[in-house]
């Protein structure tokens, strides 16, 4: 085929792809982050450009104008590209109003051609089966439930099912109000299926999952049309376990004293939380939420289940259970149906959780020829190094600062969030979320910040800063900081700054993220040359700058388009098993080839960590395409 | 191997075996049942007699005193034949204190020669695992569920196991109380396992099972000893249900009327008491009875499980669930272990229940070559046809009567009931069981009295007494009675006869019985000569005379080889699936196998049933070995 020059505005950004691919893939491969909700379904309208010069291709659609369509306008998702284009992305196409829908779908579109695992079906864990049954006669009196079990087998080829007490009861009732129509519930539960619950009619249309990445910072629900095999909508919030501690230890140190019904309760009622506001949003009713998928580090699947986690924080570090089976939803106190099931994403270790095996799942990493990086950086950084072949595990601590906890301006990737610093005319310039007025750093603006800092001179390489670089930045006593906005007059402290702590804790994750890369490499006598791509997943916002992420030595100095920033891999790995009862069968096996590794258990493992103090790294010759850095040596 | 030729004191009974035969079963093959317990597993003692002639080879016993072995007396389970010989049977080898369970093991022997299906595997649907775990370090830091779940596993041979979030979340606790060594309960459901309970320590040999056939009118209760595949003791009582209804189809109205629940709640009780009795009786803690295992009609299984029977009385008499999984004892109030799983032996229709199921795979019928027929008389009476190839049921209301119910002296097979009347230099005797004072005639008892009363031409074909005939024989207006045992003088209403209304209640169910064959027979093209054996199930006692049932014309007049009395095959069967999950996948088969043939949709069953009211037949023809009867026709 052809290849196409894609030339985007408005900011020139260049790309080449071959004639038939879609202008959302296209934009995708030049970097460039839309504001799509359905993934590329052609459904939510979001992804409107403009072709300027060129011819694209694209299926109609009533979601568009007749004005628009007129002006030029397309949905990128519909239109394939044809010969070269010229093609203006108007700003709220950009625009992140929802910004883990945006980052998810994105993700997801991103990751598609980067991977190399097959298609899963589309047997969701938990579906509406529609049954038109034949109602009894002397000659085909089978049993009520004999009848719905056959009709289900049949329409699902599922071999065994069973169904509770309480729904067997009312099932004759059920069965005879609308003349033996009905809808069966069904989950799937390892090797059988359990028929949850029969309604009388056809209900299968409204059949939704609540996906949910269980954070130690942050939570993200997505609310997911279950039938449709499409993301309606997505909501996050903080973890309001922080009361009970910052992070993991603390917080299992606290249940060991408080029991562990607190740390419980508040998890269990932010999941609900989450859940019903998207509820209410999407007008859908919490009965035709069947099912939660749930993806998160080991202590957290602790919290939530209410399973012990003491064993967890001491050596050898164990686990009750790193994969268990759904369970009744509402036997943890989640709202949904009350037949709802519960499934957790199976993880590997204590400290390596279900997010991780999600995000081996989603990265392809697992079925990927070449060995490959997942670096997942949240309140802990994990590490997975592999092909599809072996895949080895490891965790370090990096504390929340790459999220933007623990940062004094830090803050969600969400509106108002600076999630980009640069400089341009020699100016330190930054880009909000939503085109608001600024409120704090989402991580990737931390990470552009503290490399732009760098490079000005503002800050040396041991990331201190430098006295009288910069009238912005300001010391008092030996702790200096960085304003980047000023605050009002009135209240100065609504500014937003960079302080001494803050780039410490940035420097101590990423510190701890590139020195567990390195070991794990070493170990298996490997270098980062070894390694051909590296994805980067974690809630650092819509999108990062790699650039940045190498020069302050958060990633390998590795040529940059084999490093991709996947996002939330953790939520888009549980979607797929929420889609997939074979994405999910992919889980448990994941979860069974992967070897943990303790870094503890590494005797240079702190000799590593100390070297990675520095920015980038105390070796400079480990990144070459750095260079000395433009600083000012005291 | 030669044939020995035994003989049998006191009552001169002679069997020809094969040497190497044991002599258990020798008794059994000339009929006579023996007080064995442990079903010839030479544990119980009870087998013993006394070697008068010949020689036989046993097995040394801990269970016999010098004396004893001095004096000739031999364990006849542990005792094989090697020439003729002449055996005494002392009366306590015969007698049965403990109606149930002696008959049970004796007809576990009976059945036995005749059928021909595999022996299963000693794999009990609930079975305890005693495990020695390694203990976690660093190296094999595996989580605490998937240590024991990879334990079982590998030591169960089971696919793949589950365990409920009560159990998890004290499993760290229960793992680590004795050193990583714990008790594994696991219970089958359909393709998985559950891990219903860990225990700490090595708890693994206290493990029971209550079976229990639930029988319209008799609930029988057998406590077995799951890991050493035994029978430990067996109770019974009436099912307290007959407040509601004496029959099936009246206490369906009754549920109807009033709600499930007393139904429920009454047969839940009586449950309870059967097991609470057998477990305090043999010092059986209730949490080491870990499962129960219910054979019954349809109707019972459904008020046991709480589901609505109303549909079953209805054409086309359709139920809820004729294979019901198992649950949680405790979901519908019985008191085992309470995480002890409740079974249900799956049945066939809503008039053919699991009790029948049970009678098939006990019997062997649905692996035999030829055709046979198995015909459970309860309170309801169900035929089997059939063979390996094929099998047809049907369901023929009878009344209680020949188990003893709706009989003015009618009483279960227990202590004081009459079990046997025979003609003695021509006067009328019995036999009571126990040896006891005669309170009632049992099943047995009461087909013999009719027999001898229509030989003696007391009554006569119709079943109606002769005016005359004897002086026991008396009338009150038309109503006539026969007094076989008087009353005290004070009290003359203690005594035990039999009323012409219980006459005309055996006459109607033996009537719906043999009509019921000869229509299946007759609906395939098939005559009792093509039936290789018949079966008679049913809780008649201890044992039946089968000239005497044939005299009746409750079973037709085949030779009396082929005729075998195997008293309650519900129970029988529902144990073997107690004890092997292969058993209970065999009853699974064998309802899938097994069609329902509805009696009412057969035009002629009216009038074979109005020819079946005659004793033993209108069509004397059919009967030509009991011939014209000795009775003065009016």
């Amino acid at each position: 085929m052809a290849a196409c020059r894609i030339t985007f505005l408005p900011f020139d950004k260049r790309v080449d792809v071959d004639a038939g691919v879609s202008l959302l893939e296209a934009a995708d491969r030049a970097g460039i982050v839309i504001n799509s909700i359905c993934g590329g379904d052609g459904i939510c309208g979001r992804c409107k450009m403009i072709v300027r010069k060129g011819t694209v291709r694209s299926e109609p659609t009533p979601l568009l104008t007749r004005e628009e369509i007129r002006a030029g306008v397309v949905l990128a998702c519909l239109s394939t590209v044809q010969t070269d284009l010229e093609v203006e992305i108007p700003e709220e196409t950009l625009a992140a109003e929802k910004v883990e829908v945006d980052e998810e779908a994105q993700r997801f579109r991103a990751i598609r051609p980067g991977i190399t695992h097959r298609q899963f079906s589309k047997t969701p864990l938990v579906s509406k089966l529609s049954l038109e049954l034949d109602p009894p006669t002397l000659d085909n009196n089978l049993a009520d439930f004999q009848r719905v079990q056959r009709a289900v087998e049949t329409g699902m080829g599922i071999a065994s099912t069973q169904m509770g007490l309480k729904v067997l009861r009312q099932l004759p009732l059920v069965l005879r109000r609308r003349d033996f129509a009905v809808t069966a519930l069904v989950g799937r539960r390892k090797e059988i299926a359990e028929i949850m619950d029969v309604e009388p009619g056809d209900t299968a249309d409204a059949n939704y999952t609540a996906v949910v990445d269980v954070g130690t910072s942050t939570l993200v629900c997505h609310l997911v049309d279950t039938g449709r095999f499409s993301t309606v909508d997505a909501q996050a919030c903080f973890n309001s376990q922080a009361v009970h501690g910052r992070e993991v230890t603390a917080r299992i140190i606290a249940a060991e004293k408080k029991g562990i019904g607190p740390l419980q309760n508040v998890l269990v009622a932010d999941i609900n939380n989450l859940i019903s506001t998207l509820a209410v949003r999407n007008n859908v009713a919490l009965k035709n939420i069947t099912a939660v998928v749930c993806a998160g580090n080991t202590a957290m699947m602790h919290f939530l289940l209410g399973l012990p986690p003491d064993n967890i924080r001491r050596a050898p570090y164990v686990a009750v259970n790193v994969e268990p089976s759904p369970f009744r939803a509402a036997e943890v106190g989640i709202k949904i149906n009350p037949r709802g099931l519960l499934y957790s994403v199976p993880g590997i270790s204590g400290w390596v959780g279900g997010d991780l095996t999600a995000g081996i799942l989603a990265t392809g990493l697992w079925e990927r020829e070449e060995t490959a990086l997942l670096i997942d950086v949240g309140t802990n950084g994990e590490i997975i190094l592999g092909n599809k072949d072996w895949l080895l595990a490891c965790s370090a601590s990096t504390g929340p600062a790459l999220e933007g906890a623990s940062v004094a301006c830090g803050m969600m990737a969400e509106k108002g969030a600076i999630e980009k610093v640069y400089v341009e005319d020699d100016e330190i310039r930054y880009k909000v979320i939503g085109n608001a007025a600024p409120r704090g750093l989402c991580g990737s603006g931390i990470i552009d910040l503290i490399a732009v800092l760098l490079d000005k001179g503002l800050i040396d390489r041991a990331g201190k800063f430098v006295p009288d670089s910069d009238p912005a930045v300001t010391f008092d006593g030996d702790a200096g900081r960085f304003v980047l906005v000023r605050g009002g007059r009135k209240d100065p402290g609504t500014g937003v700054f960079l302080t001494q702590d803050d780039i410490d804790n940035v420097i101590t994750a990423k510190a701890a993220v590139f020195a567990a890369a390195k070991i794990m490499l070493d170990r298996l006598n490997l270098t980062f040359e070894d390694v051909s791509k590296v994805f980067l997943a974690g809630g650092f916002g819509n999108f990062i700058d790699r650039r940045n992420a190498v020069r302050i030595g958060l990633l390998p100095d590795m040529p940059i388009a084999s490093i991709q920033y996947v996002g939330n891999t953790s939520i888009w790995g549980a979607k797929l098993a929420a889609f997939s009862h074979e994405a999910y069968d992919a889980l448990r096996e994941i979860r069974r080839r992967t070897t943990y590794y303790d870094l503890m258990g590494s005797p240079d493992y702190v000799e590593q960590f100390k070297q990675a103090m520095f920015l980038p790294h105390t070796n400079i010759e480990l990144f070459p395409s750095v260079g000395r850095p433009k600083t000012v040596l005291a």
